[in-house]
């Protein structure tokens, strides 16, 4: 890859497993690492996901030539702003957000010229958080989906994709508004369902939660200031989803209060058959 | 446990996994299995589910001390009528259906007197189907839940609650239906929001999902025809239970509206609280 010095903004799950990997595929790539709890950066160093910490995101990019926003989305702005004055020039940035219109948006508004801005989103993670939760093995086989605009510069593209591909990853490239639009119905409305499904429960009812309950509700016990980032960022594509969502429902409660078995049937099977075509 | 002779009905995934369970824990006791599909019959005495084999329920129950329904809900009464004429004085049936009231009355209605039902829902299993994924070990540590009413045995409830504490489980009980009110709202509601994402889905974003859609919608897989009796069975339930959740995303989607920024991280820390709270 030709990577000599890497930061990473925000050594968390996904950054933590950045820099494992990095670590183990690059050996003469020197990890730096941001975050602005001083506990997460000792933990971060001692489980070897970077060499080298700092508790400033301008000086963690000093004279690094790739570097990684892994930050809550909800703070790009503020980090993109704190670097931008000081990324040396031909520096390639890209980031793991969770929303790509606002990302690469802001990263475009407030980058200077000469630095080259790649939006990407790794779809790896877990409910769990934190550098301590952090493995090398994490991205592999994964989907990433990188979303580049007129702006993007063509070389910056293929070394941030050749970046992911290192570490594992499957490429697909979107648009950040198809982007925005298609992880609204495939993971921003699952996360919101689970989580009135949690909600909608009465307590006793919680001891009876068989395997199928937990699975669907796994995602719920993921971070609320994440994912309120997340909501609030692709509000629009979120409310779409949840419209269309309640026709689904509407659908299934009409076939219900008409006792229509076969059709109850027709739309159970099709769903069982399209999830069958997935992954277990 | 003093069982002799144990008749299972239906050899699927669940009666296939209880004949592995029984031949392991209780020496004496003979298992005979009932399927309409004598492929099924012959696998489940291949992998030593079952020791004789019958085509007819009635044959199958023929000097049974303990009979247990594994069959698909939708048949139950049918499967009534045919044993209650041949069941033994003193016999004990009790069947794993996912639906407690219709089950609970019709056997009432339907068997003789002097044999004794007891309604169990033992909630193991997963999406998959058949004897073939049959475990001895599927009911370890799962619950199980007993719906005695006025009219059941207490001798022939704690035969039946004894019968699946051997196989591991942990037992509830509860009245018909407060069973299928509960159920409704941590079963039937979670597969039905699985089925209606997966659904909703454009095929070009099946690509992307990753594994939070895996898990949230895994239970979509299962068996169409036999969650169709289910929710046809517990319709009433299952509205409701549609019915409160449609609430929950209408309280999100205005918190949306709004850009209620505090409000969707409180709802969905809640959620993610809760959530935590249980099993991964």
């Amino acid at each position: 890859m030709g990577l000599k010095r890497l930061s990473i903004l925000g050594v968390g799950l996904l950054g933590g497993s950045i820099g494992l990997a990095v670590r183990k595929l690059l050996n003469d790539c020197t990890v730096v690492g941001y975050g602005h709890r001083p506990a997460t950066l000792n933990e971060a160093l001692a489980l070897g996901a970077i060499q080298e910490a700092s508790p400033s995101a301008a000086k963690a990019v000093n004279a690094a030539d790739f570097v990684i926003l892994c930050t809550p989305v909800g703070i790009f702005d503020e980090v993109l702003e704190q670097i931008a004055p000081v990324l040396v020039p031909g520096a390639i940035v890209t980031d793991v957000g969770s929303t790509k219109r606002s990302v690469v948006a802001a990263a475009e508004r407030l980058l200077p010229p000469g630095v080259w801005f790649v939006g990407s989103h790794p779809m790896a993670g877990s409910e769990k958080r934190g550098v301590h939760y952090a493995e090398a093995s994490l991205f592999e086989g994964a989907v990433c989906i990188t979303t580049p605009t007129a702006h993007t510069n063509p070389a910056a593209l293929e070394t941030v994709e050749n970046f992911w591909k290192l570490l594992g990853m499957q490429l697909v490239r979107l648009s950040p508004a198809e982007h925005d639009r298609r992880l609204a119905d495939v993971s921003h409305l699952p996360h919101a369902l689970a989580a009135a499904l949690v909600s909608l429960q009465e307590e006793a009812s919680l001891p009876l939660a068989g395997k199928g309950f937990l699975d669907s509700t796994r995602i719920a016990a993921g971070d609320g200031g994440l994912w309120r980032d997340i909501f609030v960022d692709n509000r629009d594509n979120l409310r779409d989803s949840l419209r269309r969502f309640r026709l689904q429902l509407d659908r299934l409660d009409a076939l219900l209060a008409a006792t229509d078995t076969e059709a109850v049937k027709s739309w159970l099977e099709a769903a069982a058959a399209r999830r069958q075509t997935l992954n277990p």
